[in-house]
């Protein structure tokens, strides 16, 4: 098939890049446009940005110009977001209204009524709220918006959990990598040789996101899952990856070998379509006493893996286990990717 | 009043170092026999033990041989003991039953049931456990222990609500320091960039220590308070500095002012004798929405005060907040010499 | 006698900060006064700084309102200037004009022909520049400026060798501490598991103070030390202390024993003179074979003095050591105060 | 060709599980033996090794039972040593005695008179010296070795500098990751928030081996390059990547754009000959004004070039540079690899 153009909103920031990275070589798509703020517009990409992953910037993107975000200015079909929430706030809708899919990672839509909070192995189904939104809003094109990064790491897992048992309660508390406050987020003088027990607006993220995502779609809107979560999140000094530790009470009881075989067995949509950022499995399980940790787990399966270790009894509840994956990969970038991938595979672009 | 003898067993590790630090001018104390294996017997104390605190070895410590742990070697009333568990179960009965008193770090008979786990702020009524302890035994001297460090940071907090408002759940996740483990225990190569969410033994230290520490004791044993306790244990790469998200449920409905006011107001048998590790408060409430953190917090009132921070309402409980205290202070040596201080004043020794 | 009053200039940063810390309880200096940019001006100085240090702020300094930083405004004799390089340019000769004797951390005058750049236990008698600088300007004030963090840490010991041996060559590669760069100056994501070997403007620096303040007043200028330096300057990921390997070649031919006896003799006129920053030696000499550690040795004697380690013969020059130093305290701030001590003993104030 | 039988010695630590790495799909190596000490002997890898790598053990070697290092025990052509220095010292000869090309990452025999200390794009005609050795000691195999990981990286940078113009002096400064040290090597606690200007022996090594390395092989012996060199050698908070600061002096005086392009030019033996370990430059050059830095640079071409930045005029002598690669690719297992290649390729095996 001929390739879909697609644009990357907010391209010189970090997730920006990692759309830059996945999107290169990409079999759907072709990264045709690259657009910034208006101090980066203008600039060849190599000038605008500083480019903070390893390696260097793809040789065709190095001397791209950088446009400025306005749905006039861009030749795309889909638009990837990478926008602070309160520019997205402003500017997705101008492209959804203008006929573009906007697959977005900001937060500023996600736990809108007609909005799809999407992860494609766990809620696919929600992707037909694309109609009731276009119909709502009186679009050609629509916003789909992917889970804030620390709500994926934990959801992911959940969903075989809640399939097979149900889940009534939940307590998480998270270790949150420096990267998911982009690149100048967090002074390095606020970190080394400590841990900040905060980070604004992110606890009560997780504890509504979840309940979206695992929720029913009626066809015209979402019945939460009725769940109750309590999170508490951290900042530590690591680059990349979320780690969370997390007790659960289901509400069949069941075995703690059936939670990891329902661990185990999970696929999902994207694996059975074979999508191509798709992992093999969105869920790995391991046995050692001591993982997952961040620079060992974070990059499984080209960093789309959620990894859970420690799965064992909670003396309160019914299982407690660690979940850890890549923030600005699975739960950033690449999961905007992997929906727009779910899009073009129930042509919905 | 004459100063008591005392000696250190483990004197060159991390937490001999800090009893050394915190006996140095002691007003009861006097610091008058270093005990460690024998590896380093018959050495001066600066060849023996490579100083890993901040600043240099006290002078009048330096040229002190180090001596084998052995009673009948050691001229003291109370013996600290940072040993090793494995090596303090052979040795601390030894030292008791040749009459001294071992105020022990250790975690190997904490947990008997005729040995007293103190948090002299919490429990000092626990202490007249040593007549039953030493009627048991047939000792002369007696063991006394302090909790694990992780143990300290919520049980002092929880001590005020427990007494007021009544405690029914408790789930806990820590970012734990690397002095926690030892000098050598944790590899920079496992830390970096990186955190481990597995600490051994650690978790099943707390679930348990918490519910003797708040137990009641009847005269001749204690009756462990009724509480039930989820931990999640993790390492981070912080140098000094026990960090521990809580979320609880209380007996009784209460008002997070209400929580805030009894931590604030409590103090402690310790803060009414003035004894002198005492802090003057056990427990200072910050209302910064980022604190405590680690670095900015582990030294206050000398180390010895939990740092709590983000009270507020748990979505599914009744309160969480963020604990913190220092390790090898507060969680450690600190503790040590504040029970021994304790048995001063009560004339147990 | 009666306290001066005192300013800080930039009161709300990192230096700022450790002045005020540095000026509690100071003998000579009352601190009178907060001034900091508009955005801080009219507020209490807790609302306006968040303090970085360990610690509270003291507590007579939280209510103190924040004033502009105005010659008209400000009360007091001395003035700290902790303001960047650009601002210092244009404010701090309004202050010297309007009669303030200006005691700057910044690098704005440092290199100009009548401003003294003072190491109070090296080029005391630079500071009858101030009238030379008085005459030029027409000022009732006066600058006076302390060196670069990295300049410190070398020119200290440099100041022995030089006087006994003469110092003709001099290579230097340094590892400096986050605090140098300011609260925000290094993200986290650009130094955890990182190192940058660059330092803007540092190594120009280092390469040209080094020989102001070696060089001899003749009553109206400076004549330049004839040493030949070369610099290469490099963050890493350390909180407070900069580190510094030195290879240099002396004039006249040395032993090593020698080198290191006029280390540890060095003393200096703050010394004679009892001022109250003046650590009780400027140079610590240690012998063991793996210090000075940043960690260990920042804070030597209240992190005013200097630590050197590793003296040993260089294959190619005559020495090598490495200097340890703090570089918000013996490299900014408590630069600053002792120079103004200075200033007060020798009635320039 | 049929793939050609190796084995590693010391299979278990950090170069160990390199070696298994970058040997996995070798196009002319079978990795046929893994062997370790009696601890690990006779258990399978996976039992025997804590993988610290990436990902995971490659599925054919998990199972692999690892043997003695006897050489009566193995089967293969070739062996890697990644022993101990003091082992190796004892073992390696009898390897070579027995009839194996041992290619040794181990210290032990770098500097003597007739063992080559190759870098193949830098030395490779050393590598006749197999048959002097071979002729004095009377083996049917040989041993030949690699640089220090700390030598190497300056090295390959230094090669086509002193082809062209000459080299008379060199003073450098290292900050070396901690992976240099083995797993073990640096606990956390010394390296958290602080650097360790020293690490035993390595200043030493690069004095020394760099003269052998560039010297001249004259047919029975190696004339030693006419260099002067100083070394600091400084460990830092870095997993992987030693970053090192230059200041040469040349013998024909050469302006700063020559030497970056003899750097750019700079091609070798392996690269003409396309062995399959050979970057494809041993030297990138870098231009902005803060690179090379370990965690963007240390993965350059496979690990295995080595990054050089800042290239300027030094103020004494004639240019200084920043130059960084993997030390434990290109510095340990990558080089050793690179060495058998050459063997391979040059018929000595």
């Amino acid at each position: 098939m001929d390739k879909i153009k697609v644009a990357v909103l907010g391209a010189t920031g970090m997730v920006g890049q990692r759309f830059i990275q996945l999107l290169e070589n990409h079999p759907f798509f072709e990264l045709n446009e690259l657009a910034a703020s208006e101090r980066s517009a203008g600039k060849k990409y190599s000038h605008a940005a500083r480019w903070y992953l390893e390696g260097n910037i793809p040789d065709r993107i190095k001397d791209m110009e950088v446009k400025l975000i306005d749905p006039e200015k861009l030749k795309a079909d889909i638009v990837f977001s990478a926008l602070p929430s309160g520019v997205a706030r402003v500017i997705e809708p101008r492209f959804a209204e203008a006929g573009f899919m906007v697959c977005s990672n900001a937060g500023a839509y996600r736990m809108d009524e007609d909005i799809p909070l999407l992860i494609p192995e766990v809620n696919p189904e929600h992707i037909d709220m694309i109609e009731v939104q276009q119909d709502n809003k009186g679009w050609d094109g629509a916003i789909i918006t992917n889970p804030n990064c620390s709500t994926v790491m934990i959801t992911l897992p959940f969903k075989p959990i809640y399939d097979s048992f149900g889940i009534s309660l939940v307590f998480v508390s998270t270790m949150q990598a420096l990267s998911g406050a982009g690149y100048n987020g967090v002074p390095s003088m606020a970190i080394v040789d400590n841990i900040i027990p905060f980070i604004k607006g992110e606890e009560d993220k997780i504890e509504t996101e979840v309940l979206k995502i695992l929720g029913k779609f009626n066809g015209s809107s979402i019945e939460f899952a009725d769940i109750k979560l309590s999170a508490h999140c951290n900042r530590v000094g690591v680059i990349d990856g979320h780690t969370e530790t997390v007790s659960l009470e289901t509400q069949e009881k069941v075995d703690i070998e059936e939670i990891k075989k329902a661990l185990r067995d999970f696929t999902g949509e994207p694996q059975r379509l074979g999508l191509p950022t798709a992992p093999e499995k969105p869920v790995i399980v391991r046995e050692e006493q001591d993982r997952p940790q961040p620079r060992l787990d974070r990059d499984a399966l080209g960093g789309m893996a959620v990894t859970v270790g420690r799965v064992r009894k909670d003396p309160i509840l019914d299982v407690k286990f660690v979940a850890l994956g890549h923030n600005t990969i699975r739960g950033a970038a690449g999961a905007s990717v992997l929906n727009a991938e779910l899009l073009v595979n129930k042509k919905k672009v």
